[in-house]
């Protein structure tokens, strides 16, 4: 037997027993006539005692061991003279009376603790050694709980989990599939599935009533920073539901993990709808941790900047502002900074206008020479300053500045500390638009896909104005991060063979790739809908990361390869023979 | 709102209220002034009840649903005249006041009944609808349960879940690999895991101590009935263990799904030797839920049928036998059927000789002529026939005899009918032999996989007598089914490296192949071991079906092919370009 206890668990009160025990070396003191180790395993740690008057043969054994050695040691349970009130063993240690090294190790190539001097691509290369590190494994213990928790609740909520197949059929719609050659049907190939989708609304029409997966999916995507071409997806689909009753259940879970995970009980899921989340936040997945609202100064309903001679806000159509809390000490670097940080490619845009509101309630801004104290009086009415702040404006094309707002209003929210990372805000955002037209295609695109149902009252719109159609789908944001989305189902085989039409499809390509769901949904097809939320990233949200990689136990780095295995590789003559591929 | 209630709940203490219910219309019966309507969902079966004199418009309504038409009702839970004890909801009916169709039918292409008139082909191309049938949903319902179950056991024993990647490195050893091409890397390929072997071992190295995962593996074979391309396995693996540890783990485990799930009281797993598997049931995984062990009557340690004159006997190394109980009363007509079946290509016997006992205790045989009365009693006293018993022997050599006697005794013992499903006979096959001699390229195979440890007392005979080397690996069987097996790994980098050696790969194969794996090794390997479970194996065996494909939401069949999906199939031209392929 290697171990009576684990290092994690002994307790003063276990004082005077015998015991075993197996793990690393973590750190060696030597201390001449003494010895003290550390041995690691990923319960704890527990302290080792070595001395030359109780047994001088284990004490030169102790000392040479070296970091990271795998050891087992027999001996007593014994109470420390200097405790370490921060481990849960603290006040013990262990007088050794044997010593085995069950396994030697080369010096790591970098130190296995929390704060490691390994650099992102050694750390990668050696990932067995980078998960040895604390910090990396309570990521991966987070993980597993938050995968035993959701998996407990959808099934107390009669969810049945069901393994849907991941040698499919390619779809060309979309992203790319990784695909597979298949040597039984040579010529064939099956796809990896971009998600289950289909196959859930199948067991929809099978009557599962309710489904859930947690699934690994593919996406051949060129790489972005922090994207996997595999990801993993709680996958859930329901019947007999409307959209109200789908957000409520996994509004309902999410409460669940925060309450277990973090000790948090989340507020009320507010639903806000996508028009909103544009017009107040310019992004359809907004962090509402702080406020700094958009407040339009030129647009539909308001002009309180046109015909003062600054062409600059005469000539766009919206001019759109944010006021920043306690702005108004911003120094002119600050300020400039700001220009600077907007002006930037990745924002792209051309300026920024500020407006001060000082302790007095004077009013001043850097385009003073355009604009009155009662002109900016106009400013301050709908932006509402309080004396110290400072108001923002950014002008352009709508939908243009309001993504740049956006990412200017995250820049200050970050910079003023209001983005805090142990605050939740959770929101619904609801009737997103059904379609998108695609410029260089002439055409339009299914934003969520092209089973999303369109909003009943705006049904009639959908052949005469088919890009003011609203969809019945959903998203789950979290902290401006979309934790997943979803959408009520079309369940009528006439909608949706319109719905193909819409989207470009002749009749035989929706047939050849759609087929077996059209076919299905003739045999009754339930209302049903559903949703699948990204499970990296759930994990790293609540792990408290911005990087998903941290959260995976053997992610690929941004060109797709494993670098540890060293995969993807060449494959051997044999294999591509067999496959007919030469 | 689709529904207050499902169709399952509804009981006698809920008469008078007001419900609404959602579901397929599953039976319809007219009379005249009258109908009646099963509607069915997931969770059972409620009858609608239409009447002329309360709601004519329903009733003409109720009329015209067809079967599986998808319907809402709101209605009033009333007592029943005439009750059905059968069903949870026989004490209640609806009175229905109003009835939408939520979507049509056409006519299933096969009866949605648990004695369905749909062949398999039929009912493999419709799978969305064999699955709305009640003993199919079961299967899968039973697969749920399981699933959570397991997790739950294992994540109270301190295992974490992780997963591991799916687009991984190919190995050619062993069976064959999915493979997927790479677009960002043109010319290299990933592989779809034959099992997360090497991963789980890494993640020991990681210090994980305990890991599981229930996940898809894939192996691109030539498919035999009952095999899939992509399966499923519960695989696991822990540090600090010996054989023993891992065993009562699993044993712990298997015996709480049956208690669970079966309400069955599992015995302790006994432990057999591969070798006396072998000697007695001819067979690495005996189906011991009945005797009808082998006896030998000419071995290494016996021989009580040489030097009479019988040539066939005297000939071979092996006669081999067993007793059927009860056996003397078979007739001639009964046992030529036995010596045609063994005589059948699949088993490939050249005969069979009986010797019979009756009820006075005298011995008769089908060999008479060469045999004594003397001679048969030396029979008897190995085979211990009781009065009214029948043994039967066979010939040949050791290993084929001893498999074709296997056949027979499963033949028979499936006719005696004491192969019963409601039994579960568990046990432990150990001390597998470590390598398999392969005839046709001169060379050893590992027989498990190249990690498996060999036992410790059998080290040294690694170089000189490879083949006499046991290995710690384990199978678990329950009723002559192989539902899992393991081993205790090597964790040592130079045994590891002597037995790549051993298995005719070159340094630098070992280290194309296993490079990552060995590297590890170097860091502080702690001794490990693990096991895999054939989960969709598990489930049949625990669902009292032979065939996995029952307990599959989506299989393949015997091609490889989905033919409900209709894949695999031809990639577009865009496809084969963009990969390069072209």
């Amino acid at each position: 037997m290697y171990r009576t206890h684990n290092c994690g668990e002994l307790r003063i009160s276990e004082v005077g027993i015998n015991v075993t025990l197996s793990g690393w070396v973590a750190k060696t003191r030597l201390l001449g006539s003494m010895a003290f180790v550390d041995i690691r395993d990923r319960y704890g740690i527990t302290q080792l005692a070595f001395n030359e008057e109780t047994n001088n043969e284990m004490l030169s054994k102790a000392e040479n061991l070296g970091r990271e050695f795998v050891i087992q040691v027999e001996g007593r349970v014994s109470e420390r003279s200097s405790k370490n009130q921060n481990i849960g063993t603290g006040e013990i240690e262990i007088i050794v009376s044997n010593l085995i090294i069950l396994n030697e190790s080369k010096t790591p190539p970098f130190t296995i603790e929390t704060e490691t001097d390994g650099g992102d691509d050694l750390r990668m290369q050696y990932r067995y050694l980078d998960l040895r590190r604390d910090v990396v494994r309570k990521n991966l213990e987070l993980r597993h709980r938050l995968a035993q928790l959701v998996r407990n609740y959808l099934s107390g909520e009669s969810f049945l989990e069901v393994e849907t197949p991941v040698l499919i059929k390619s779809t060309p719609e979309g992203a790319r599939d990784f695909v597979v050659p298949s040597r039984l049907n040579p010529g064939s190939w099956y796809a990896l599935p971009q998600s289950p989708q289909t196959f859930k609304q199948l067991l929809m029409v099978s009557g599962f009533d309710r489904y859930f997966q947690i699934v690994k999916c593919f996406r051949d995507e060129d790489l972005r920073a922090d994207r996997q071409p595999e990801f993993t997806q709680i996958d859930c689909e329901m019947s007999f539901v409307d959209q109200e009753d789908v957000l409520n259940l996994f509004e309902g879970m999410m409460r669940h993990l925060f309450k277990e995970i973090k000790g948090i009980e989340l507020p009320e899921f507010p639903r806000m709808t996508y028009a909103d989340a544009m017009k107040f936040y310019g992004n359809d997945k907004p962090d509402t941790r702080f406020g700094m609202k958009f407040v339009a100064l030129k647009g539909e309903d308001i002009d309180v900047v046109s015909g003062k001679g600054f062409g600059v806000f005469d000539s766009v159509d919206s001019v759109v502002s944010i006021k920043v809390p306690g702005g108004a000490t911003y120094t002119r670097k600050q300020i400039d900074a700001l220009v600077d940080w907007v002006k930037r490619p990745q924002v792209g845009a051309s300026g920024l206008i500020w407006v001060k509101k000082d302790d007095q309630g004077n009013l001043k801004s850097s385009v003073d020479k355009f604009y009155s104290a009662d002109d900016l009086k106009m400013w301050d009415n709908a932006l509402e300053l309080n004396n110290g702040d400072m108001g923002l404006l950014m002008a352009g094309a709508y939908g243009k500045v309001h993504k740049q707002m956006s990412e200017l209003r995250l820049h200050i929210g970050a910079e003023l500390g209001l983005r805090k990372p142990d605050e939740f805000s959770p929101l619904w955002v609801v009737n997103f638009p059904l379609l998108e037209f695609d410029e260089d295609q002439n055409r339009y695109h299914a934003m969520h896909h092209p089973f999303t149902s369109p909003l009943k009252e705006h049904r009639d719109l959908l052949m005469s104005n088919p890009a003011d159609v609203n969809a019945n789908a959903y998203d789950m944001v979290i902290n401006g991060v979309e934790i997943g989305g979803g959408s009520i189902r079309i369940h009528d085989q006439d909608l949706q063979a319109k719905m193909f039409e819409l989207l470009g499809f002749s009749e035989e390509e929706a047939k050849a790739q759609f087929g077996f769901l059209m076919n299905a949904f003739q045999y009754g097809a339930p209302p049903h809908g559903g949703i699948a939320l990204g499970f990296d990233r759930l994990c790293s949200l609540m792990g408290g990361s911005e990087s998903i990689r941290d959260f995976i136990a053997f992610p690929k780095n941004n060109s797709g390869r494993d670098i540890m295995i060293d995969a993807p590789a060449p494959l051997t003559k044999d294999q591509l023979e067999d496959l007919e591929l030469n």
